[in-house]
């Protein structure tokens, strides 16, 4: 990237109260740098530096913080300063801001803002939590049926400054009814007099308040939209989502998947601002339920001591076995959710992905009981002179890890795909719970497998 | 979403060879649908089916179509289809496939490429995999200084029908060396006769073809940006990329991430396209590592075996050690990974994050020690009689299950940083990698207790 800012430089300016030197420099700067640089400071500095920005700049730098200094900052400015940042602001900004702040900062932020915009904040405070509502924006541009690219022009000179996009023009009757969409490209691409009904697009695709969120980002990468329309229930236009937000929904979505499979409550925050407390409070539930289970595979070795005991060898090779069942399990399960989760895969492909995982299994199984075979009988018994473990032993032991691998397999493709049908989300089917359940299968196999050959109780 | 296409009554069109009824209906769908559509036949008909396509839509369609059909449809159609189809697609599209069709496939493609596009697709060809050279456009509108207004809006009317974005306009010399950038929304807020140097942004933010590709989607997402301005070492314009390719680039990475944490390496076609084959090379190298790292697990349980004989009832814990160490590990590895790969985190943060981390494992470790403490002495010995576990028994465990949080959450965090720092990807020291260490750290320290407090050997 070409633009490198200096923290450290700047760091020191405010350091050393070189405050007109400062002032210039941030006027320059990109205000997601600026927002960066605030974050860095301690929120007291934090909240000088940002006063000193230009009135203009101010609202855009605001809306880059984190909820935090947010906090700090309406805090610390004049009613006249703050309505100036609400009206400034995109309403989705506004609201995202209000859904993290305490009760008393929401009502003088509310108190702030002009009548219309609060009747607008209020409505999208409504929408469910993930829901194309929650994110989407109210500042579009509506055109109606009987302008001309000409009046089109003139409508976004006039009405555009404040829209969060200009590119997609939205067309619909008095009652806000959706009738179509035209993009500035479609407007240019065409001469002055051409009414906007010849160009407009009939089929617009558009998504409903109560959609999630995660669908109306998937629709507009598959159709490659800048802008995604929002209707209500009577198709009636009342907002837009655009390619920005789109963008933070997938990557927060993915947060929230890889977190899942790792056994961990999503969380909203990112890890540095999160308390320990909270921390503690999305990983605990995981890991006192999967402790829990793991002593069910407790139980399995106790109930087959007698069996242990009487070829101690047996034990040794337990971790390799659970490890490596639970590892491809958790190949098959992870692949399985990320397909799910980006449309690749549907519940109707179940027989199919089983039958591949199946034969997968097969092959990965097969290899690694041969290397295995070979490893125990050339290291551990020729070399390393262990002469309890037997031919029958290390038969035992190989089978199991091929027999184990297409469990693990099996379990790990399928229940994902249950959880989808079933209504749940397939993340929390990832590798700890599928370790936990593989752990208990290997260990049965192990046992019976042993049982049948060494003859063991 | 509003639009739904029944895509079983499509196929029994195309099984009844009703086409003209499909054919006015495919003319009427969005390109991406009818791309959906064609993947869902077999190859021949699919085939067949593109070639109804009006001439102006099958460019489009083709660019959303996997390399599979995209080589069927090469190989079935004339020069001259072919010649109109690659002087339509966009050159980063071209290049993408080109990159996966087989070399007598590509020489046609150039061959009925006129000799610019051709000398544009062998540049691309040459930038490195995973650069934004190679995931950029070269259809960008530069305009010149010295240009009002209305010249740029009669220059983009003029050039704008075949480029990737005319929203964002680069200002350029003659020798193409970046001057600044405008977008067609300062240009309406301006009126006609407003030279464009006057309103253009000289602060350009751009990045090299050398660039990784991640990186470049980053600074688009963080300045939320439509279009990212790419060039050369001499500051001369090459291309753009534009905010849906970013969108890819973003979800492709999410994707690698989740594949490399749970040991697979990363692949880029869907999970239904790959070949088991494939799969199994995907999957085959890290099951293998991990199988042979798990044997030294079994090598410390060999060496305590007579402990193990001695007191028979510490095997039945070791399963729940084993895996609640490894859960501990994972969601401290896979939080730091994702926060490396958002940026939340870089390495100057290292000592913040492995505090954090103790005082997170410490709150985790003393809810499990105490709940275990409490479940082994009411349910395990209480309950089901098991005099064999004593008060010392049920300290050594829980204490190891204490400190094996506290190590693996250390271990969990550290690695993947100090990955990063090593110039690896940091997503390779994921749960299964983790899991396999932290075992062997867990068997370790409980062997320690126990010979401690149980007096073994």
């Amino acid at each position: 990237m070409n633009i490198e800012i200096n923290m450290d430089e700047l760091k020191e300016l405010v350091e050393n109260k070189e405050y007109k030197k400062l002032k210039f420099l941030l006027e320059r700067m990109n205000e997601a740098d600026v927002a960066d640089f605030l974050e860095d400071l301690p929120l007291k500095e934090a909240v000088l530096v940002f006063r000193m920005l230009p009135k203009a700049e101010a609202s855009d730098v605001f809306a880059f913080l984190s909820v935090d200094i947010q906090k700090e900052v309406i805090n610390a400015i004049t009613d006249k300063e703050l309505h100036r940042i609400v009206e400034d602001l995109f309403v989705d900004d506004v609201v995202d801001m209000l859904e993290e702040l305490p009760a008393s900062v929401v009502r003088r932020v509310l108190e702030n803002a002009t009548p219309e915009t609060r009747k607008t904040i209020n409505q999208f405070l409504n929408y469910p939590e993930n829901s194309a509502g929650s994110i989407m924006t109210a500042e579009y541009i509506a055109l109606k049926q009987g302008m001309t690219v000409k009046d089109s022009f003139d409508y976004i000179r006039a009405h555009g400054q404040d829209k969060e996009t200009i590119y997609v023009l939205y067309v619909t009757d008095q009652q806000r009814h959706l009738e179509g969409v035209v993009t500035v490209k479609d407007l240019l691409m065409h001469d002055y007099e051409v009414p906007i009904e010849d160009i407009m697009d009939v089929d617009v695709i558009c998504c409903r308040t109560t959609d999630d969120q995660e669908d109306a980002a998937n629709a507009m990468k598959k159709y490659d939209l800048l802008s995604l329309a929002v209707v209500d229930k009577e198709n009636r236009l009342v907002g837009i989502i655009t390619v920005d937000d789109a963008v933070d929904v997938m990557q927060e979505e993915a947060t929230e998947d890889i977190e899942k499979m790792a056994a961990i409550l999503p969380s909203e925050k990112p890890y540095l601002k999160t308390s320990v407390f909270d921390t503690w409070k999305a990983r605990i539930p995981w890991l006192m339920l999967l402790m829990i289970s793991a002593t069910f595979t407790g139980l399995i070795i106790d109930r087959f001591e007698s069996a242990l005991a009487a070829c101690a060898v047996l034990t040794g090779f337990i971790p390799m076995l659970m490890d490596t069942g639970g590892n491809s399990g958790s190949q098959a399960s992870v692949t399985v959710i990320r397909g799910l989760s980006l449309k690749e895969i549907e519940f109707s492909d179940v027989l199919q992905v089983i039958w591949k995982e199946i034969r997968v299994a097969v092959c990965c199984g097969a290899t690694l009981a041969v290397i295995n075979f070979a490893k125990i009988w050339l290291i551990d018994r020729t070399l390393f002179g262990r002469t309890d473990i037997t031919l029958a032993v290390d038969a035992v032991v190989c089978l199991t890890l091929l027999l184990t691998i297409v469990c693990a397999k099996c379990i790990g493709c399928s229940l994902p795909m249950l959880a989808e049908k079933a209504g749940f989300d397939p993340a929390v089917m990832a590798s700890p719970f599928i370790t936990t359940l593989v752990d208990a299968v290997s260990l049965l196999i192990y046992f019976r497998f042993a049982s049948a050959f060494l003859h063991l109780v």
